[in-house]
Order: structure tokens, then sequence, then C-alpha cells
């Protein structure tokens, strides 16, 4: 398996288009990702009990396995916005269908942006003739900039690998600055792939794709109503038929978690205001459940990643969120690492240069492990870090 | 009852004195609490399973229910300091003692600061003679000043009220600023009283005080290590015995909430950086923690705090912060206030006239309610919001 370059029309047969239809300030709004057969389909949706509107429309079209093409708008959520918001995206869906002559039910929705506002529907419909039109196989960073809210840096990705003799893709685009934490958070993220696979083994690898991945960063700690990953596969690559288990399984989710992580890293670099990508291993703790929940304390403890920010290497800020956590573990038996470096050993915090604790935090990438020595599970987490930029950007999107 | 002039020196037989010993920069570092007589004494503690070493010795020393004086440092937490730090709060404890003449374990003692340092003992200990000489009953604005770290004002209080012909007083002070949530937090509360009352019953009004006032408060969601709250009791009102139950207690126990909540009150208005005072209901949920759930999570929400920061009434995040609280209730069926002004109606945004909604925000104090219709319970959180001054202040606390 290797990176390449490219994105979401890497994969054979896949098109896409994007396009300004007016949400955003004169920037792209709109876009849309089709396959020339109909493919094999899967998504994964927010665990919020507020959902936006082309969430429900999607699962419901989703529920036969099948899609065919894929339309998101940023600037706008369609959240909260009751029987009208959900008769709008149905209505985005179906003229979408009807501009690429596929199955009504063959076309998924999502949207990002604003909550509480009706999406302007009109607009939308009269772009999806000339997106329909402009379709190509050149489009993918054009799609992924079209997903941008306040993200800094448009995402895309693509892998191949083999399987046989077959070369088999995967591409991707997704989106995601604030408002990011597990269980998706202000996160698209559109898949596509040519690979030969069932629906079974195609639901599954992006369910284990998307916990080990999406579902392990956080920026912020506010899961969005918007949340989704979306996954195409048309089969065009031939390939022999991939299952839920075995060799080609294995090969074939590897490849998806490779893309998947290749987006989520973008999207902790790419976070609002962030300077810093923090990785935060909890080891030793008594369940994963521990281990997760004390490495999502590190990581949304405000004080630690303004610390982070402030290159100050402020141990005890850590100490203090693994404790405060809910994990089970003694306070006197804690050990924490800033990179290599044992700063705290069980309980006690350590004789160690300050100097060079200091010029590991100058750097961009920072490495947090704290050991609870109370079991044998760990977890992984990564995040950013707290600047005066995030305040700026969140305190004046909007309205 | 009614709120009087004064602070923890206004009970009867109440003295104190404070000092700069050294740890802080010539600001007042450290503090001392004295009563005449022997007082009965309770105490509450963080939550954090990482506890600073002098909670862990005044713990021990309330254990038979009594004390005499309190002795409290800021600029150095004494936490994550292992044995050497446990002996280090012992020492300061019983040296304490010796100079007031009180018995061994009538000392409780607490440390706000920096973590993972220890105290500078002689400096502590070379300065107890000049507090036990200076002790008098104007010092309570000098004691609050000297439990201050990053907090802008000192925060003291004092309430008086009859039982029976007697007057009786409680008096307050208090530190916080960053660190604060529920089950304590950055925050030490030292109380007196001249009340007479069992040590059951100033074990229950303590405990039931703080859960309905500094248990209710968050500014960053981070607990600390070093969170208490301490009462005394010396009976010097020779009012009638206030027992656990019957009219004497309630009196009471809302005099106690009373001056607990002056203070909550005052550390939220004093939070770092805060310019906004925030109070957040959350009604007809299902249970009190459901309530509690939904609560917390606007409360934390970083999208909520920096809105209300930039006075953008975006309350699309409100909804979404407490649609992943993990409170069980519908999107659907969610009512939201700014103030009395229904912004989403049964997941529907209302329509309703900006300019007012603007004009709410721009107050000093601002009104969120969230009515969940799934139950009928309810509970009420006060928070601060999130300004590019806390990130200032927290980048560069320490080292």
């Amino acid at each position: 398996m290797k990176k390449v370059k490219g994105g979401i029309t890497k994969p054979k047969g896949f098109l896409g288009s994007a396009i300004w239809c007016g949400i955003k300030h004169r920037k792209k709004d709109l876009c849309l990702v089709y396959s020339k057969i109909p493919a094999k389909a899967a998504g994964v949706f927010t665990a919020n009990k507020v959902k936006a509107a082309p969430l429900i429309i999607s699962k419901k079209n989703l529920a036969n396995g099948r899609a065919q093409a894929i339309i998101v708008n940023s600037g706008n959520a369609n959240c909260l916005t009751g029987k009208a918001g959900l008769n709008d995206a149905d209505v985005i869906a179906k003229s979408t269908a009807r501009a690429l002559a596929v199955k009504k039910g063959d076309v998924l929705t999502a949207s990002t942006g604003v909550i509480g506002k009706r999406l302007p529907v009109l607009k939308i419909i009269s772009a999806i003739d000339k997106l329909a039109s402009t379709l190509s196989s050149v489009n993918s960073r054009d799609i992924a900039m079209a997903l941008m809210t306040t993200d800094t840096v448009p995402k895309e990705t693509a892998v191949s690998f083999k399987i046989g003799s077959k070369i088999v893709n995967i591409g991707a685009v997704a989106k995601g600055a604030g408002m990011i934490h597990p269980n998706m958070a202000t996160m698209i993220a559109l898949i596509t792939t040519d690979a030969v696979v069932t629906r079974a083994a195609l639901k599954k690898a992006l369910k284990e794709g998307v916990e080990a991945t999406f579902n392990c960063i956080t920026v912020d700690g506010d899961m969005s109503t918007n949340d989704c990953v979306f996954i195409l596969a048309n089969g065009i690559a031939n390939n022999k038929v991939i299952s839920s288990t075995g060799e080609n399984y294995r090969i074939f989710k590897k490849a998806l978690t490779t893309a998947c992580f290749d987006m989520a890293e973008k999207i902790i670099r790419g976070a609002e205001g962030a300077t810093k990508f923090i990785k935060i291993d909890v080891r030793k703790a008594k369940s994963v459940n521990d281990a997760k929940k004390a490495a999502y304390a590190i990581a949304t403890s405000l004080l630690v990643k303004t610390a982070v920010y402030g290159e100050d290497p402020n141990w005890g800020r850590i100490a203090a969120a693994a404790g405060r956590s809910g994990a089970d573990f003694k306070g006197a038996e804690l050990d924490i690492y800033l990179g290599r470096t044992k700063v705290l050993s069980q309980g006690t915090g350590a004789n160690v240069n300050k100097a060079s604790l200091k010029g590991l935090f100058k750097k961009r990438d920072i490495e947090i492990s704290a050991v609870l020595n109370s079991g044998n599970e760990s977890a992984t987490i990564y995040t950013s870090d707290l600047s005066r930029k995030y305040i700026d950007i969140n305190a004046h999107y909007t309205t």
C-alpha cells in the first residue's frame, strides 16, 4: 500500500465538481461526487441527539446499501430547521438524482456551517445542472475547497494497494476545523474506492477505520450535529471480492484506515488556531474505557492546551486532568512523560532539566504519555493546542 | 438573615493575619485563621484522584471534628511532591500549632499554586511567629489577598442571622480563578462561624451548601488537585444548639449557603479573563443527572463560551452542546431560550428579531435555558465566557 497523488477522484470511475452557488461569500460552497455506475455505500453519523436534516435523509437513502452520488454544501448546516429543513434536504437529493439520471434514492447529502438557518434551496437547485455538466476526474481539490468552513486548508488524500494482481484505489476529501470530538465532530469525510467489496465488509471496514482515526481526535470537545463519513465502492478495479474476514479484508481495512488517519491528522493540523499537534498516550489503564477517559480529559483540558500553546511544559496540569477524568488509578502511582523524559515518577515530580523540557515544547509535534499503573490497557488521542486565534475565530463566526 | 460588612473575622472569637513569606513575588502569600477557643470543624475536598499533600494532612486532622486554626499558602500547591511533600505539610501544621499553643492535630492546612514543586518550608516556618503575633479581627481582606493566585480581586463575605434572640455570624474568604469545576476546583474557601452547632449538623450543612453553590460553577472544566472548603464553628454566639434537623438547621443552612453562593458568584465574576456571567438553566430533563449533564456540556462548550465572549447569540451551539451531553431527549422536542426569548421551539429555529438578541448578549449577565421536554427535573450551572485574556493568562503561568 502506498500514498499516491490525488484525492476523491483517484479511484477509477469517480468524477466530481464544485461550484460557488451563493451560500458563502464568493467561495466554492457546493460539490458533487459521482460514480459512473451504482456503488455499494456505507456511512457513519454523529452521535449527537441533535442531528441535521441531511443526515436523516442520507441515512434513509443508505438503507439499501447503495448510492451513486453525494452532494454537499458548506456555509449552512441545515440543522434545527424542522420539517422544512428535512424537505429541503430531500428536494436537493432528488434534484441531484434527476440531473444525473440516477435512481431517486441513490444520492447522499450533507451540509456544514451555521446551525438554525434555512438553506437557500433555490440557489442550490439552480446550480446542480452546472455541477452535473462539469464533472471531471481532476476536481478533487476543488471539492475539498467547497467543503471548507473555518478550515484553513483543503484536505484530500489517496492510497493505492494491490488485491491479487489488481491495483485498487481509495480517495478521500474531508473538512473539519473546530467542533471536532469523537463520534465525529464538525467533520465531513467523503471516501471513494474502486474496490470490489461486499456490503458487509464495506460497512465493517468503515466503522473500524473511523473508530481508530476520526474518533480519536478532538479539537475543542464539541461534537457537531452534522458529522458524517460516506464511502462509495464501485467495484471497477475488478479485484477478487473483499469479504468481511481474511487477508484481503485486512489489506483493504489497513488502506482505508491509512486514508482516514491522513484526513484526521490533517484536520488536527489545520484546526482552528492550532499551532501544535499533540499526541496523547495513556498506558497501563484498568480498561480501554479508562484509558480513553484519561486521554480525553488531558486532550480537552483548557489548561493543558493553553500550556502547550504557551510552550510551557506544565505537567502538573496533565496530572490534574488525568486525576479528574474518572479513570481508576492512584495519584501516588502515576507516571508522566513529555516525549521520552519522565517528569513524574510514582506521583512525585522528577528532577529534570527544565531547559531541555522547554526545548521539547518548542517543537511543533508534542508527545504526552500518562502511565496509570492500574492495568494493561491503553489509548491514543490526537489534539491541537488552544490559541488566541481559536478565540478570535469562534467569538465571531455567524449571525 | 442579612449580608453584613466584613469577612472571615466577622464571627466572634476569630482572628487572622497574612504576610509575604517569599513564595510569590512581593505579594502576600501566607495567611492564618485562628479561633480563640477550639472549634467544631468540617471540610470538603476535591474529588480529583491526584490530591495535594496538605489535603491529606488536613483530612487526617479533621477526623476528630475539631480544629482551632487554618494556615494556607498561595503560589505553590505542594502537589505531586511525594512523601517529602506530605512531610512538608505536616511540619507546617505542627509548627503553627506550636506557635499558637494549640493542640498538634488542631491545625488545618491548604496550598494553591503551581503543581509539582517542593514548598519552601523554611520560609513558611520562619514566618509563622510573625503571623501569630499579628493576629487581629480586621485582617479579613489581607487573608483573602494572601489566597490569590491568578485571581484579580480578593473575595470575602459575611452574613448575620438570629437563632432565637442570639445574633450569629458566618464569615468567609475564598480564592479561585481558573481550574474551576464541580466537586471543587482550584478553589479554596475558608469559613468561620460563631454558631453553636453539632458536629453532624455542621458537616451536613457544609456538604449541602457546597453542593448547591461551589459545585454548580465551572470556569474551564478543569478540576484542581487542591480544592477544599473548611469551616470552623466556635460556639461563642451562645445560641441554642443547632442540630441536623428543624427550623434552626434550616436557618443556619440558608445563611451558610448564602455565604457560599456569594463566594461562588465572586469566583465566576472574577474568573480568568471573564467578561460575562452566564446562568445556564436546564429544565424538564428526565433526571437531575441528565439536567446537570446538559447544563455542564453547555457551560463547558468552548463554542458556547467563545460565542458569548463575542456577544454572538449563536444558539445552534447551545443545542449542539446539549445534544452531545449524553442527556436523554429528542432533538425535535428541544426548546431554547436566551433570556426570555424563545429562539428554538420543538427543534426548529424560531423567527426572532436578531437585533434584540444581539442587545441581550451585550449585557454582562447572560441567561440561557434549554428545555429538554423529556421529564420534570432541572439544574442550574453558572459559568463565565472564554476570552483571549484567559488564553494569555494560562499560556504563560508557571515554570
